[in-house]
Order: C-alpha cells, then sequence, then structure tokens
C-alpha cells in the first residue's frame, strides 16, 4: 500500500471532505489554513513533484485551473479573486510529494508570494 | 491595436528579452524580481484572467507547468526547487490582465504565499 497521504485520501483510506471529486481532481480544504478560503486541488493520479510531470500530463494540469475557476464561481469568490499556489521540492515549499495546487481566497493575498 | 502590455511583448512591439518561445508559450524576467529567479510564463494567447479559462485552454495551461519543468532543468534548479504563482483579478493581487505564471527559485519560499 502507498504511503502517500494524498494517494490514501484519493482511495478514501484516511478521511477527509472533498469538497470536489471529477474522478480526475478532488479538492479538500488545507489543514492549516493561511486564508479564509484555502484549498488543495490534487490530481488523483500520483505525480510526486511538478519535474515529474510529462507531457501527457498536460490536459490533466491545466484542469486544475478550469477546476479553480469553477469552485471560485461556486463559492462566490470569481469577482474578488484568488492565487493558485504550485510548489516544488525544499526551496518551492513542498511538503506532500504528491503533486497538488492551493488555491487561496477571501482576503487580498500580498507580495512577494513567500 | 491592443493596449495589453504582454500581447504587445508578445507581439515583439514592447521590446523583452524572451528567455523562451515555443510559439505557444513564452517566458521573461520580472521586471521587478522578488527572487534570483523569478520569470513569467506568458501564453501568446491573450486571455484576461484564470476566470476567463475555457475547457479548450486546458492544454494550453498545463504546458506552462512542463514550461517550468524545463526551464528549472536548463538552468540548473531543478533540484533545489522552485515556486509557481498564479494571481486572479484583485485579490489574488493581478496586476496585467492577461493571464500569466510567476515562476521563482533561487531562495526557499516561505509560507504563506503572500
Amino acid at each position: 500500500m502507498s504511503d502517500c497521504l494524498f494517494c490514501k485520501i484519493s482511495a478514501g483510506d484516511v478521511p477527509a471532505e472533498k469538497v470536489h471529486d471529477d474522478g480526475e481532481l478532488f479538492a479538500i480544504k488545507d489543514i492549516n489554513p493561511t486564508a479564509p478560503v484555502h484549498l488543495l486541488i490534487i490530481p488523483h493520479k500520483h505525480i510526486e513533484t511538478i519535474a515529474d510531470l510529462e507531457a501527457a500530463h498536460a490536459e490533466l494540469i491545466g484542469k486544475v485551473y478550469l477546476t479553480a475557476r469553477d469552485i471560485a464561481r461556486d463559492e462566490g469568490f470569481d469577482e474578488d479573486g484568488y492565487r493558485v499556489v504550485a510548489n516544488c521540492k525544499r526551496d518551492g515549499g513542498q511538503t506532500v510529494f504528491h503533486i497538488h495546487f492551493h488555491l487561496l481566497a477571501g482576503r487580498p493575498m500580498s507580495w512577494p508570494p513567500g
């Protein structure tokens, strides 16, 4: 069995409230939120980092942004706006090595982004 | 003629050093860098915000991450890591309304991301 936390959540072996799930991508609330809305959009497929992406994954990764767009519309922060952040490896601040995208909203995001 | 800065750079009407250009996406240095490496990856196609993305754009947006992966390998920060940030509208901190993706590297990125 995989030791990957997000694979376990994907499979339902670790409980988590999925606020979105279309079979390719799911979204959960970050357990340490840094904004009023702080979700993680996660491919079900296990890909460790951005560095491990292959050309065949392009459409899947693009769909992350369509999902962010849809969640923003559904949750009503589409007009105010939001930020999407993806961390790769140590300098990026990646802590779970299953690719995921932070969707942050509900307050003005400052600059620089970390 | 478009008033969009990134359309002008795309067309070559405003000079900028393109560190990458594959016909679909180009990359330039951010004029106000917040990290030792701070690039913008930009579709040639004019799309205002993430909220304006359509399903047909998914592969293009996914290719942004393949481009980030390739730039990281080419410029030698692939092992240390990096962060990719996309801002949508006011709360996201979007300043140019032509979709673009910040690629930040060369130092540990802190948390929260703005």
